[in-house]
């Protein structure tokens, strides 16, 4: 019950977004208890002028690879699972040829009952990650 | 005040578009007292392998249809409402063609200070849903 | 750290566009101590039909330039400020040429542990804004 948009520019190879969404994936099943099975993933392409990212805040230098994701997934996540979140999507991404300061992980947080994965059933407890 | 982002594959019909566009918002006024005349959505269509969506997970089928509905909507809102309305947006899409298990539904909260419905003003009390 | 969202109507001219999302950040800067260089915007071009958005509510006339305009950032900004955030980018916008009426604007928030920079590191409070 993540859902992941990720968002890159239109000159991104297909073969980075694909190892960049296996990035993301990867790193939640092994940093924050997330079900292999359990992937959501919207990905956006924008074309030249339509991503406004600044190229060096705080104290990076990106590229026109710079991309944006956004990981909304359930409440309950500590500090340090995040902490290795971000590393484990970044280190997977620069070993696909990425480069660390264009990826860019934002996450938001919600609750079990917020989430409905078929039918219009409320998503139960029992079935909530560990 | 609710605003629905509703993630389509690009093989979805229009008729269908619209159907599940409808079943949000008659839901939404159905089950949690928003107004008639309060539909904010947008739809973005997604091409081939841009939606990743595991088709099983946790215990569904889902088909080539699958599609994602997010609602970002004013916190306060009951468990027993969010169920309502996760049954009744997969009912009318059910009775559009659309097979249950291909209806993902995930909603996100925020607050009245948090929106701004034009000249921009912030939305004010006296103007939210019982 | 704010994450901007800019959806609009595949009329809106790109000078338009252009002149919403400038609205945008400067009125964050201005009222919400981001950072000059602290900008991140996604702009999302809608076709018609694919923004469905109540031409009237809750006491406003939109035109075909209806626009909505997310914003996610960090927690603990006030209702004032708030109001000062709404007031700014509506009021540069309308200079640009918008009617009021046309800029919809919604506020989430998240944490500082909630974003990553770069480099897969956890964001670090003495970068936050004051």
């Amino acid at each position: 019950m993540p859902l992941a948009r990720i968002s890159v520019p239109s000159c991104l190879p297909q073969s980075k977004i694909s190892a960049l969404a296996a990035a993301v994936h990867t790193a939640l099943v092994a940093t924050c208890n997330v079900p292999e099975k359990d992937r959501f993933q919207l990905i956006s392409v924008f074309p030249p002028g339509m991503m406004i990212i600044d190229p060096t805040f705080p104290d990076v230098r990106r590229t026109a690879e710079a991309s944006i994701v956004e990981i909304l997934f359930l409440e309950g996540r500590s500090v340090e699972q995040r902490r290795r979140l971000f590393a484990m999507i970044a280190g997977i991404a620069v070993d696909a040829g990425f480069r660390g300061d264009d990826i860019t992980i934002v996450l938001t947080e919600n609750s079990i009952p917020d989430w409905s994965l078929g039918h219009g059933f409320m998503f139960e407890k029992h079935h909530a990650p560990a």
